[in-house]
């Protein structure tokens, strides 16, 4: 609380988080809550450090994904079962808003770090762990990654070719989803805390957090008795609503409403299909969305992709093309939008990373981060700043 | 801020937001908003009301779609190019400190609340806006949706079958990510108003929201000079990390650390392989996964599922059943979490939905929800509360 602000400028400055936390859904977390205008000093193990330092992809032997998840932040290296490292970081605890791990449920309550006995040492903290089921039920001690977490939440049952298996979401989008629901959390507890005065505990799991994401899986389970399949790139209530392969490539077409739907039939060429019984309503194209795709798939293969972008784009049908990431990051879009920014690492050099997607016009929204820390890089100038806090505090 | 406050507790008791949004993006965002304590006021057109009211699945005549993401919340019928229920909505705008709309970028300008406008008149409200690629850049006016944000914000590029086409995520992730960055933001600038006074502007794009989860991607991409891939249910830095078919069916598994492939490998009863050149380390197994996949598919095939969770289960290897969504709304730990809660309809009688994932340990995590509102359900209560209001000022 009386540590220096981050030199971010956004809504959650002057707020101090210590992160504990290693690999994706904490880091991402933090990252989140740095992006926000926190200062994050990140804890690692000594010698060791957050496992995602092993993992690649590797710019002159540093992980560029580590880089990319903890840009903006500081780091100290301390050892909590060495009695020197624990007083510093019970220091840093006194002087932080905010304390986030991941750790396996248990561990933090084996380093003497229970909810318990930190909100009663230091009653202003805001306490949140993310694990990967949670703080109690059958599974609360069992461990999980992105992979165990898509499983075993629905997503990937509902992802895939159609009649095809389950298939896991191409990014850790279990991992992520429970990052941003811990940032949501923590910064509602702050908000709490500055309306009453109260710090409270924040309990994210991994499997939770997918299981948010069944928006109307559930629904659909329980009016058919049936659980739902992969269904590719088709909606189970729109048609037409996929993606259609052209001659050198594909597009993305949703044209479901009646008007939408006519406006496409028109510039396909083929306007009586809008008059065709089989595709008259929503529900009519949804039923008969294989006799649809029959007609309408060899016209669509006949042409470019950049032809059917220009015919049917530019009005009220919405349409796009599928970008690679290559294509995501060049794009005019994402460029005006400073969804690529860099941070110029020591090491690697510039490198390229997501960018802030919670834009709140009153704060800047730079191009550029300060790079991930290398392990440690920072432990002697936060000592350093907790030594001045105490000399002050005494005189 | 001087309404009612919501009677479900949470940190944003309180807080009235009013909700302008339709479908998902928004009704995601405010839907968590309601479950975070908030108070929840949805205006919609009157007569049509959100879209999402016509999309099923469909009980008694009623979609169970919109009633999921709609629970909580109450609602109003109002015409904003009406003069009378403008002054209602402008009262409302008095007394609320948040506003949420996801129109396309230019409609709320037409109506006469651009951000500009409100903020000289509700300098305390915080205003957000979603939209398909946010209010800057040469696409900011093009219509979007959940398939034409996951097809232009490379998600769906990584996502399928290896060698296979783009696939999109079988939940509308594109608009929930937006829906939970949009609340994120919301949030915050709830936080920041408590600091400093200060109301906020809140800009989401659905398109930014999924670039902001190529969490390696775009590293990868910097690094090989490719875009990257769809590859299944791999890792492009882990193995084995895949889904495996079994005699009866699939598991997951993440074996992919040294000590975890050793275990893997002897309770496969195949301990040779741990000792093998190809695969001695995680970048060996990551270079010869087909190779490995040739030596324990078969095995894996040879025994049920069942058999393999319980010889793989409960040590340190991270393993898991891929679960459809009837299993996961049965799961023990899904019902440990209160992840399946109930709102019982007038019409559709008691509708599942999935729980809240933001627990915060000193609040209630209830089962039970209020139903989402009928088109208008709450317009003369909510009046009659304005009217109420405006008296007790005027006394």
């Amino acid at each position: 609380m009386t540590l220096k602000p981050s030199s971010v400028k956004g809504p959650l400055n002057g707020i101090t988080v210590i992160d504990l936390t290693h690999v994706l859904s904490g880091p991402y977390c933090t990252m989140l809550l740095a992006e926000l205008g926190a200062r994050v000093i990140k804890v690692e193990e000594p010698e060791k450090g957050d496992v995602a330092r092993q993992v690649g992809p590797f710019i002159n032997g540093k992980s560029a994904y580590f880089a990319t998840i903890n840009r903006g932040k500081e780091g100290m290296a301390l050892d909590l079962k060495q009695a020197n490292d624990r007083s510093i970081f019970e220091r840093l605890l006194e002087e932080a808003d905010v304390l986030v791990e991941n750790f396996t449920t248990g561990v933090m309550e084996k380093l003497g770090y229970a909810w318990e006995e930190l909100h009663a040492r230091y009653p202003g903290l805001v306490f949140a762990s993310i694990s990967g089921f949670g703080r109690n039920g059958p599974l609360a001690e069992t461990k999980s990654n992105d992979l165990i977490a898509q499983s075993m939440g629905g997503v990937m049952s509902v992802t895939g070719p159609p009649g095809g298996p389950p298939t896991r979401v191409g990014v850790a989008m279990a991992d992520m989803g429970a990052g941003i629901f811990a940032a949501t959390g923590i910064i509602s507890a702050l908000y709490h805390r500055s309306q009453t005065g109260e710090a409270t505990r924040v309990d994210i799991s991994m499997m939770d957090g997918q299981v948010a994401l069944l928006e109307h899986q559930m629904a659909r389970c329980a009016v058919s008795g049936e659980a739902p399949k992969p269904m590719g790139n088709k909606h189970s209530s729109l048609a037409p609503f996929d993606v259609y392969e052209t001659a050198d490539g594909q597009f993305a077409i949703a044209a479901a409403g009646d008007k939408n739907f006519m406006e496409f039939a028109a510039a396909i060429d083929r306007p009586d299909l809008a008059k065709d019984a089989r595709f008259s309503s929503i529900p009519d194209r949804v039923a008969n969305t294989q006799a649809l795709d029959a007609e309408i798939e060899p016209i669509i293969r006949s042409r470019s992709t950049s032809h059917w972008l220009e015919v049917l784009g530019g009005g009220e049908l919405r349409i796009a093309p599928v970008l690679n990431v290559a294509e995501v990051m060049d794009h005019s879009q994402t460029r005006a939008r400073n969804m690529v920014v860099t941070a110029d690492d020591p090491d690697m050099g510039e490198l390229k990373m997501p960018g802030n997607p919670i834009k709140i016009t009153q704060f800047p929204d730079p191009l550029t981060r300060k790079p991930a820390p290398d392990l440690g890089r920072d432990t002697e100038a936060v000592k350093a700043e907790l030594d001045h806090q105490m000399k002050e505090n005494i005189e």
